[in-house]
């Protein structure tokens, strides 16, 4: 590897670069190599074997606080997390379930029986679990969730029922298969009252692995991808488990049928719950952001040495990445890959700051939270397209599961789905930007939300508490106009990007308000949406490029620093590419300035071409983990 | 169904509209339906099984000429090919591959006497046969592919030969498994002079299914989809084969080793060569977009029944299709879908009168060629991003195998690869409208073809012989200029899509030309490279509007057609939205113009939302044919 290769890749690695550096070592094992050829039998038994090989290595650690045996760093499971995708897919989401939802409810919604009981069973694999969230009815809109838990005084125990088809818990990872315990999201009813979506643990399979009485399991049967992960179903019919099964960090069932919770409402409650499982989110982002960074990985080095037509008569055929083509294709994609990175390592250390006691500001979870989902979003189609544009580039090689790009695709392409679909997420962050974190708004509907809307401000002030010292100066010093100024200067850019989203956030305000004025509420809020759906878009990527810019400063090495310089600036000008119609509609941008972008990604790409390899190798993935046959295959490749 | 989707469904269907209605008898049978469950050697006797099942509705007889033993019904042929793709993509391109590639191989480059021996066996698969073409190290750049056919007079045979290790052969379907004999593309040696690529006959299975002497098959694995399709490789060591195995239509090697063509120039030849086996284009093209259809169909009838969040307080949840996002998902896409439909017809119509020797004029050939690269990128590239997006629409559920959406798509990926890469066959469109077909350029190197810009006119015109006289009344009745039109008229709309290619075109030219003045001649091309296949995708547009319109005009049910009407402002306004800046900046639309172009999507997919299931109707998926379980499955839904 060259040295600049080397310092890239340190930046990249962020916080936890020791932890990456570990995985880098025993990650390539044979073992932890996915194989997409398996049937759904033999691919669900190997990602179990991988899981007990994983927990030799004393992975699943550092996600438990040290109470429960674990390490409690926070950090470093994400980090672990994420390099496992450089692996295989199957056995990433797997250990996600087990250890990070299924182990992650019961650490931050139990208590200490819970800890004491389970933690260390499902550190070891002992205890296998699953997250029993979703149902057939209700994906996206959780607070719905019809499965119940009736509290019976009479015998101190929760009686669990799935009262209509759609209540059915639905495409729960384990749940087919391997696990024997769930933790289970109900509304919990008690004294005739209902409190809202709570968890608990339920047994759903018996010492023979059948069902118990009253759960009956099924299958999702064949998907996609991740073949190794046994998505399931369950039912739930008059169900008793002791009223200590209910996970009680945030509410409590008296024996008597007594319900007690030191968080008012309903809603506060819910939303409490789903923040403190915040991780998932961050991880699944991470997770697909560093699937993308293995196929960029491929299909680089592929197009290095793939060649294909004749420049001249007797020269020897250009290599793929030659073309200019081929260069838009994949380099901007690595330069997003590059700020999603950096974006990502800001955004774990921000939740490890949180959730090992070291920030406490009030507003930071919630900052916190709208700040992953918007991550999640801005990562998971990031590696969809980056997935689908690296197979496309390598041609029919690229289709054949031995070079691995289509197992990737196939593997990530849930990753916009699952942990909340990126649409509703987008709208979440918009939410939030909207209503400046209003509390109340975060179960509204469409209604509410319009007469909230009312009472808006009219001007939103973007939140700016993201922003560190560095940003803000480089702001300050911008004193140039945008439309003069120098589209390669920092704070330009910034400026740019942070204008958009400070327009679009204000005039989608002064929509809603208007909207407000009049009848129908739902069509006034409909009417907006790819409004708000832009404006928390336009927040992502600020964010995005924010951590760009504070990471590069943090590069010693002169070269690297350099590099990382252009790959930023080939970011931002493909972002403002793909939005030139918006820019210059809303007179933020001249045409003059709008033809100079399409010529400055042609001129970054030039640029950029001759370090197309340190770039790759600055990524991050090892070679030993690419496992692409066709890297390494005279066949594909021209005779000398 | 509606009788106004009746009548959509009707003008969709086309002139082979009989065809495509038999074809909707059969093949919802259960053989036809796809399995993905299947693992690869499961899925492969499946297909040989469902081959079989095809042959006996009489499905392959179309694509032969009567003397041959079949109907001589080309259009028909293509026409049922799209079909094969509602059923099962493995299929598909296993039938492709038999009676398309090898089948047309053998009618199109052979003579009588290969006729008489192969096509009736072929038909009725008594003989299995793949097309051997693409070589593990030339795919694109097929003029140089490495394999050779020597001329032995003493024996008169040829001898096969792979001299290097990127002459393999790969990717051949057929050749893995199931293939008996291979048309296999040689350069082809005669008295110790090359004359370039030609087409040669060879048995790769023995009696007992071994590699005969000197030929070694080898099995490409597992792929991203398609895994009833047995891809593999082939070498070739001194392999032996008779004389008459050369397909000597277009060239004759004489006993004594003598070589004799017709046509004059080898590039000619080989130029002819490919432009007998334009079909195969057009067929991939065609069943790409028949793919989207049903991914379309799926998930927009799954949109009208998922419900998710409710508007208000004690109201039913909407149901996905009443969110402006998701109509933005999908609508959009349907219309491009109808777009892409008329355009299909209108091309295999082409196809139907050259190849029936109904239109004679020399132009028309090639005229086709470049309109049939052209909608399969269009095609090709519409299907990945269709069935992508129909997806992620339906969230969890669309990831499960039951739903059919991951199996359609990993299927199809490989189609915006095989029969031509989308980016090469971009750049071939582009070349083709830029020299105005010269002959000279076909197969031109990038220095080459800057010494040709050198010479061009500085003034392309742009070509308009596809323009039939209601596009050319409508054209001339454009009196007002396109700035103060309105854009939901035909007229502006054409000329914005017609300025806009003529536009390009013109200053490609001149790039090109000044390039051609300075040193480097490929630099000069590649700096020029977006520019040029932006101008090949924007004359595409162009076509594809023009059948659009033109389609419209047949439709007699003033409902349907009012609705295909407001389907064309759709599929303009997104086109229009996706290249504003372009238009913009170019002067061809004011901002207040291009604003208005983002509400008019809004408004035009509003005024669609109600028609929603008869535009599915009338894209003409059979609902037996979906097989989507979720369609059918109340858990999914809200319980009532």
């Amino acid at each position: 590897m060259t040295s600049t290769g080397q310092y890239l890749r340190e930046a990249l690695d962020g916080p936890w670069k020791e932890v990456r550096e570990q995985c880098r070592e025993y990650l390539p094992a044979d073992i932890f190599a996915s194989d997409p050829t398996l049937d759904t039998k033999a691919a669900r038994a190997r990602a179990l074997e991988q899981m007990h090989a994983l927990v030799e290595t004393g992975y699943a650690e550092s996600g438990f606080r040290q109470e429960n045996g674990g390490t409690g760093d926070v950090g470093a499971a994400v980090a672990g997390f994420e390099m496992l995708a450089y692996a295989d897919l199957s056995l990433t989401v797997k250990a996600g379930v087990q250890w990070g939802l299924f182990g992650g409810a019961v650490e931050n919604l139990g208590t200490k029986r819970h800890h004491d009981k389970y933690i260390r069973p499902l550190i070891n694999l002992d205890l296998l679990g699953c997250f029993a969230m979703t149902e057939s009815g209700h994906g996206s809109d959780v607070q719905q969730l019809e499965t119940t838990a009736t509290y019976d005084p009479g015998t101190q125990e929760f009686v669990i029922n799935s009262p209509t088809p759609s209540s059915r818990k639905d495409y729960i990872g384990g749940a087919a298969e391997h696990a024997t315990i769930a933790a289970v999201f109900a509304q919990l009813i008690t004294e005739g009252e209902s409190h809202g979506v709570h968890c608990v643990v339920i047994p759903i399979r018996d010492e023979n692995g059948g069902d118990p009485p009253g759960v009956t399991t099924s299958d999702c049967g064949h998907k996609g991808g991740l073949g190794g992960v046994d998505n399931g179903r369950i039912m739930f019919d008059n169900v008793r488990i002791p009223r200590e099964n209910l996970l009680n960090r945030y509410a409590e069932v008296e024996e008597d049928g007594t319900y007690r919770s030191e968080i008012e409402t309903d809603s506060r409650r819910f939303f409490t719950t789903l923040g403190t499982l915040v991780r998932g989110r961050i991880s699944v982002g991470g997770a697909a952001a560093a699937a993308a960074r293995v196929a960029l990985s491929i299909a680089t080095r592929y197009a290095l040495k793939r060649r294909q037509f004749r420049p001249a008569k007797d020269e020897p055929e250009n290599v793929l990445l030659d073309y200019l083509a081929h260069q838009r294709r994949l380099l901007p994609l690595i330069a997003k890959s590059y700020a999603l990175g950096f974006a990502q390592n800001d955004l774990v250390r921000k939740m490890h700051l949180i959730q090992t006691g070291q920030n406490t500001d009030p507003e930071a979870q919630r900052a916190l939270e709208k700040r992953a989902a918007g991550l999640k979003v801005a990562q998971t189609w990031h590696a969809t397209r980056a997935i689908q544009e690296s197979r496309e580039a390598c041609g029919g090689a690229g289709y054949l599961s031995e070079n691995r790009l289509v197992t990737l695709k196939a593997d990530t392409d849930v990753f916009t789905t699952f942990e909340g679909d990126n649409t509703v997420l987008t709208q979440l962050v918009a939410k939030e930007l909207l209503t400046s974190y209003a509390d109340e708004v975060r179960d509204y509907d469409a209604t509410d939300w319009i007469r909230f809307a009312a009472t808006m401000a009219g001007d939103v002030v973007r939140e700016r508490s993201g922003v560190r010292q560095m940003i803000q100066t480089l702001f300050d010093r911008g004193d140039e106009s945008v439309e003069e100024g120098d589209l390669s200067k920092r704070a330009v850019q910034l400026q740019l990007f942070a204008d958009r989203e400070d327009y679009l956030v204000r005039t989608a305000v002064q929509r809603l308000r208007n909207g407000a004025k009049n009848g129908d509420a739902f069509k006034a809020f409909n009417n907006a949406q790819d409004h708000i759906l832009k404006a928390g878009a336009s927040h992502i990527d600020r964010l995005i490029l924010e951590e760009f810019i504070d990471a590069i400063e943090l590069i010693q090495d002169e070269e690297a620093r350099k590099i990382a310089e252009t790959l930023c600036d080939l970011y931002v000008f493909t972002e403002l590419e793909a939005d030139r119609d918006w820019f210059i509609m809303h007179r933020f941008m001249s045409v003059e300035r709008a033809k100079a972008v399409r010529r400055g990604v042609n001129e970054l790409c030039e640029a950029l071409r001759p370090h197309a390899l340190t770039l790759v190798e600055g990524l991050g993935v090892p070679e030993s983990m690419l496992r692409a046959s066709m890297l390494n295959d005279a066949n594909v490749y021209e005779r000398e």
